[in-house]
């Protein structure tokens, strides 16, 4: 029990889409469960993706400000942060669960998301692999993650053996090589196949699920994955 | 033989940087044979990598256009591309061989070369999939592609047991899952691992490496995929 903090990062361009939909379901669900819920909408808070001078208000002389090519540690530990950085954190910071609500896009995220884990992800924030803060380990610990994906492709093109490709590894670079390297619980991602090429039954049936879902959220057990330790240093 | 054309697409912020090193020796390499070469800078460009209604100069009073929820095909169908997009295409049409070179971000590609696979590689440009146009019938097919990648984790972090995941499974959904579904031939990646932990003779050894393998590139074998036909309909 106790109020939760949950912070969803919505990477569509419209609220009216299928996601947009989604986004309400959780909004709502998670509201009158008596949690706090934060959104962050990327296409409407003009969110830039591009990892560059623009992450750092400091000064644009430093050759490693300006390239931006020692992942952010530079700047992280100097405090020169861009704003739209720095409230980024601030959320994340406070949440308990973040859940990503997005349209898969070639395989993966739109690039718009991937521009927010390029950016507010940062070493020294988010994970630090000098001091071993990764994984189980990581500066994220103790905060839960969830992909919530649409996909053009149905369910079977997306399977085991489906032409486009395994879901699961599909989302892998995302769940392990971003998410669990910060050290998020990772839960099993939600999953809405078949867009446009579903029945609008189906469409509503996918939203009472989510509402389902997430009426029993908190108890939810983790994907599992290595532990820094079954690592070499 | 013969000459050939080869377009970089360059995604990184600076080229005094290793990438940037990279990037010439393609181009010198590559010149040296005779070839054409194209590169795309798209930090330089100010490559717009979001996914929205800057893609299109037609009517954004349609809902479709101003969504950019159909996976382009609509503006496709009706040649609205915008002028930034198009250039691209215009490269992307007469090349032989694409190189992408790159820093990994968080186990994938920078967020501006993800932009550029989700606003170039349109419906009814790179692929089709109502035509069953992807694999080796996609509008790719002919094409040559290969990711040449910097990592800031080492070889071993970045193996099959390694901390950082394998890989190859990292570039997966961007070697199967955009390039191969377009009907690109993938070449295995040119990986330059463990910047910035290396010495200074095994940066140069990279580029050692990488100017000998473009030396006998034309006659590499392409890395098997399976074929349309392998899949149900
Ligand atoms: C750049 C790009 C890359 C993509 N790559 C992949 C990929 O790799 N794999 C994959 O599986 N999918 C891919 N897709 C498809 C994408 O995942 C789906 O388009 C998306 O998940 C649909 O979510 P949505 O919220 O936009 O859906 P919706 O809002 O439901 O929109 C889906 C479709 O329904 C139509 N629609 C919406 N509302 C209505 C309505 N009220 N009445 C009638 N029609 C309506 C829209 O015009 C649209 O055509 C890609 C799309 C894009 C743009
Ligand atoms: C947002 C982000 C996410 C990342 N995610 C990953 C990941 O998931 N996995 C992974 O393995 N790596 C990751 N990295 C690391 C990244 O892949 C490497 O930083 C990159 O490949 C190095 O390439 P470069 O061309 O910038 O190298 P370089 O130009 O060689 O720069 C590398 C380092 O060398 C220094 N340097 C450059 N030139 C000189 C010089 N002349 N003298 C002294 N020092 C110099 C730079 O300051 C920098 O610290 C990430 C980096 C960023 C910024
Ligand atoms: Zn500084
Ligand atoms: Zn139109």
């Amino acid at each position: 029990g106790g109020t939760k903090r949950v912070l969803i990062i919505f990477a569509h361009q419209d609220r009216k889409s299928f996601n947009g939909e989604l986004l309400n379901v959780a909004t709502h669900e998670l509201e009158s469960q008596g949690h706090t819920i934060e959104i962050s909408d990327l296409y409407l808070q003009d969110f830039n993706p591009i990892a560059t001078k623009c992450d750092i208000s400091g000064n644009l002389n430093d050759k490693r400000v300006r390239n931006n090519t020692d992942g952010g540690k530079h700047c992280c530990d100097e405090g020169e942060i861009s704003p739209e950085i720095r409230s980024e954190m601030t959320k994340l910071e406070a949440a308990d669960l973040v859940i990503f609500q997005f349209p898969m896009y070639w395989s993966s995220t739109p690039a718009i998301l991937k521009g927010w884990f390029d950016r507010v992800l940062q070493d020294g924030f988010a994970f630090n692999f000098e001091k071993q803060q990764i994984l189980d380990n990581g500066l994220m610990a103790g905060k839960t993650a969830l992909l919530s994906v649409t996909t053009g492709g149905s369910r079977s093109m997306l399977s085991d053996l489906g032409v486009s490709g395994d879901i699961n590894v599909l989302l892998w670079p995302i769940q392990y090589g971003v998410l669990r390297i910060c050290g998020f619980n990772v839960l099993s991602p939600q999953l809405s196949h078949g867009l446009p090429l579903i029945a609008e039954s189906t469409r509503t049936d996918y939203l009472s699920e989510w509402r389902k879902r997430l009426q029993k959220i908190w108890t939810e057990v983790p994907l599992s994955f290595p532990a820094c330790s079954d690592y070499d240093s």
